[in-house]
């Protein structure tokens, strides 16, 4: 296993440079490759996803032991070793543990989404915020949702704040990125999903709409909500109730509170009370 | 209206110098202000809050009418206009918008969480995420709940990241800190309130539990999550089932969850549905 490490010390050097690219956008399309930082997280990579590289600080590589799995589980991923300053000019963190990955980007298509009897999706129309991306993504993993659609104008799932928030789900359940949304939308109804939008406008409360069957969430940009070409090509425009004297919610917190009523109807929640 | 606005330039200005103090928990203890920055959460500052100065660049003063309402609102105010330098060294905000006051931070008695009849009340264990303090502050305003109990440990809901991710809830509702945060439970059981855990090892899925009547849901440390001693002090441990692959919830999302769950008892959807 020891032979597979390599040191590499150059900040010339090509596959480092690259990686370095992988903090912006054009970096990951360009090579195919995202970052997942931290010793937590590199833990969370799981199949079918590959890893390109794992690197290490020099530091990090003599003190601990928990990367060897990682190595082994992962015969084709290369080994660095890299000087600290190094390590940090590739990590997106400010205070980086010493470990990341790169890990290959996977492109889902729309059937994958509808792969189980009844899905229960997320749709995001131009999300922007990376934590909530990522807080969404897990709170959807959480409730054993089946994937994620969003617009072209979300935040890029890929992006390492987004990977971090979503502490380890990005590799739990697929995002697939729509070129035409509400295509997308109608094709996913045609396949007998309801999809119900989070709306301020919505004509009932969302605990008194029906999210049992083939049903998706659709929640917009936290700044201006919903377009109303998305909101009008939804089956049902549902409000979360605001009695007190907030006049809006953290877009997180409305995807959970809509992902949670659903799971409780889904289970069987909405009979037994 | 006009002659009350001051023109400082010098960062040796003894007020000026305090209102930078005002970044830290020492600072803000000392004076009993508190920061409240940009022009939107400005205008959300309300009775019976005291507003103590209003401070604004240059270019703020000139080429906006927003703050001349806040100076008539607030007659006792200050209204300080200085170089954009020296509120730069003032705001929190790396990108400040020019605009922010200093407001007098309140002391709620425990006596204000039961003022009203079957209260509704969020209690938080040494939650440590400013962010997370903020977005479970606007959450519950949303949900109309009464107030916040929050142990000592917990962040400071007074810091300016926690007061930026309330959108202005924290004028809304009191937030209460307990000196003997297990206490301050009894006390309010004794008042009628049923205290309801949070709890990875809950004994019932949320949906379960009864939200409704004086009704206290209590979340823990992000990390951690609650102490033994205040899960064994609660009047039921509830858990939010998580029937996926994520292990956890993020804290501000646990919170709207439940807070939500109640909403729905509390509004009689328990009964409709």
């Amino acid at each position: 296993m020891e032979s597979r490490v390599q040191f590499l010390s150059s900040a010339q050097n090509a596959y480092l440079k690259m990686l370095k690219s992988l903090q912006s956008k054009k970096g990951r399309r360009d090579n195919g490759l995202f970052l997942v930082e931290g010793s937590r997280l590199v833990q969370e990579v799981c199949a079918p996803w590959q890893m390109d590289a794992l690197v290490m600080t020099e530091m990090y590589y003599e003190l601990n032991e928990d990367w060897k799995k990682l190595v082994q589980a992962y015969p084709q991923a290369k080994v660095l070793v890299v000087p600290e300053e190094l390590f940090k000019s590739i990590a997106d963190t400010q205070h980086p543990q010493g470990i990341l990955a790169a890990v290959r980007m996977k492109e889902f298509g729309l059937e994958v989404l509808v792969e189980k009897e009844n899905p229960f999706l997320i749709l995001l129309e131009d999300l922007q915020d990376p934590g909530n991306g990522g807080t969404i993504l897990r709170t959807a993993d959480a409730a054993g949702a089946d994937g994620i659609l969003c617009s072209k104008g979300t935040v890029d799932f890929y992006s390492p704040k987004t990977v971090r928030a979503s502490m380890g789900s990005i590799f739990h359940l697929p995002v697939v990125q729509a070129d035409d949304f509400e295509q997308a939308m109608t094709w996913l109804q045609s396949r007998g999903v309801r999809i119900l939008a989070a709306h301020l406008q919505g004509s009932k409360p969302h605990f008194e709409a029906d999210f049992t069957g083939g049903c998706g969430i659709m929640i917009g940009n936290e700044g201006n909500g919903l377009s109303d070409k998305a909101a009008d090509a939804a089956d049902e425009r549902v409000r979360i109730p605001q009695p007190g004297r907030a006049e809006s919610l953290n877009a997180s917190v409305a995807a959970g509170i809509l992902i949670y009523e659903a799971l409780r109807q889904r289970t069987g929640g909405n009979e037994k009370c």
